[in-house]
């Protein structure tokens, strides 16, 4: 049999599967991530990883490729051009990969493999018409997948919708240095600063006593009718319907995939998500789908696969 | 020898075009357009125009196929679904002119087509990192080439940065029955709007004194130094440049192709929407490049020429 790995390396752990050619998850196993000394150990604790599940297969079993998923931008040529968490700099990761594996291997930013992942097996299943991502965490990332072609962008920021103006009047700072990008209103710490904002004009809030405030708390307490969170959600979701009708009109995708911790707001999040973007999109669009991604930490892996078998098709 | 036909049918005339394979363009004609009885005449005038071209040939050559763009949405099928310029509702174009003509006809939306055109042999040759054109005329037209493929979106609507929301203030009303579409500041009309504010605001401007404001009188007074016309072309440009820096956060395309009547305003009016976008635009996007259309009237028949070619490459 043959066989494809997939590897979704992050901050904290990377999920590495194996898959085979039908596109069904073999094996996976989790590795922690090292990232002291530069990130130097972690492409050859993956590789040991790969290794170690290529021996579980049976005798005689060909691994084909594999895809490599980096919470950073990849450019044109494969090469990753900084990933902060990880500790790397310009660094071609895919080349050191594959000489310590022996098989070719294939980088795409964490946020397109995502995507892929969910429209090859996940919530966006067989969409052929184009997806678009936006992931809530705490960051925002996004990803636009055409066909089955990641849409990388020429500099390696296609999708990034987190860093897209939405409100040029902002006076605080992006984590990019600019200011008004949605990421600063639609990620759990702009949803938090909503809510401190909501507080303060709602005394009576029952998220005063609470200890931290998260996304997860924000929507129980607004499920629960507290006003200062109910009117955090409908700001939060305003604007994200807002941007994503933007996106609308570049792109047109067939689906919209929301996910990321955020994406735990369920239908709840979601119908107030659509409303808005109902009211801001141009007519054509007025019908886009919505779904909540369904792959969860899995997505990256899945779709780090995927993007594999792309270049793999004729072996 | 083989050929292929090119045809960008528009309100008031239809160019066509033949082109070798190599994408020389051998010879082309101008068609009137005829809309009344529901513009039933459109398509065996152009039939009739294609079959006195191709006489004009070598004895023997062969018509491979035709690219055909349309001012309205194409659906994913290949149906034209409302050309209000044209008098057509829901219409099978291609497969009646394919029943006229006899070889394979091939649909697509003629700002697509243009920007198709540009990237094949205009402004943007060989631009392999995607490319985002912008139409500025009586409307704003948009379209998303992604490697050579047109993004033509779920809806017909990829590309549609014209119908973007980009002030929910606005009070008055977009042709598309919207409020704060980019088109109502950025198309010919919306910059003769801006004027007439800035007119107001300035009692002494030369402006007053003409018969009927166009861009290309408010770009000649600005740069001839007149204050109304200087603030209308730095606000249109603003505005403009901002859009253009959220759609580099969707699809971060390689280059951007301006095109249109207001594209007139040369690099007067370049350079004052780059800075605009730059000021906007996330790190990694900001030395996208800007280019001014080249192919003028031309561009929409290259480009379905090129649409054509890539259906019929096996042929």
């Amino acid at each position: 049999m043959e066989y494809i790995f997939g590897a979704d390396v992050g901050g904290s752990s990377t999920k590495l599967g194996v898959f085979d050619r039908e596109g069904k998850l073999i094996a996976e196993r989790t590795v922690p991530t090292v990232t002291s000394g530069g990130g130097e150990r972690i492409i050859p604790d993956i590789a040991r990883a790969v290794k170690s599940l290529s021996g579980e297969l049976e005798p005689g079993a060909k691994i084909l490729g594999m895809g490599m998923a980096v919470p950073g931008p990849v450019e044109a040529g494969g090469m990753v051009n900084g990933c902060v968490n990880l500790g790397w700099g310009r660094k071609d990761a895919a080349g050191e990969m594959a000489v310590l594996t022996d098989f070719p291997v294939f980088l795409l930013n964490d946020a397109n493999a995502a995507a892929l992942g969910e429209v090859w097996q996940g919530a966006a299943r067989n969409c052929g018409g184009g997806a678009f991502m936006v992931t809530l965490g705490t960051g925002v990332g996004g990803a636009f997948i055409f066909g089955e072609q990641v849409v990388n962008g020429a500099n390696g920021a296609g999708g990034e919708i987190g860093h897209m103006t939405v409100n040029p009047r902002e006076i605080e700072q992006c984590t990019c240095g600019r200011r008004g990008c949605l990421e600063q209103y639609v990620s759990t710490r702009g949803m938090v600063r909503t809510a401190k904002e909501q507080m303060g004009l709602h005394p009576e809030s029952t998220l005063l006593s609470c200890d931290e405030l998260s996304g997860k708390i924000i929507f129980e307490q607004a499920l629960a009718g507290d006003e200062a969170a109910i009117k955090t959600v409908r700001l939060t979701a305003d604007i994200l319907g807002q941007a994503l009708a933007c996106a609308a009109a570049i792109c047109d995708p067939e689906v919209f995939i929301i996910g990321g911790g955020l994406s735990g707001g369920g239908d709840y999040y979601l119908e107030q998500i659509v409303e808005s973007y109902r009211r801001s999109v141009m007519y054509p669009c007025r019908e886009t789908k919505f779904v909540i991604a369904s792959l969860g930490h899995q997505a990256g892996m899945y779709g780090a696969a995927r993007f594999a078998m792309g270049f793999l098709k004729g072996v």
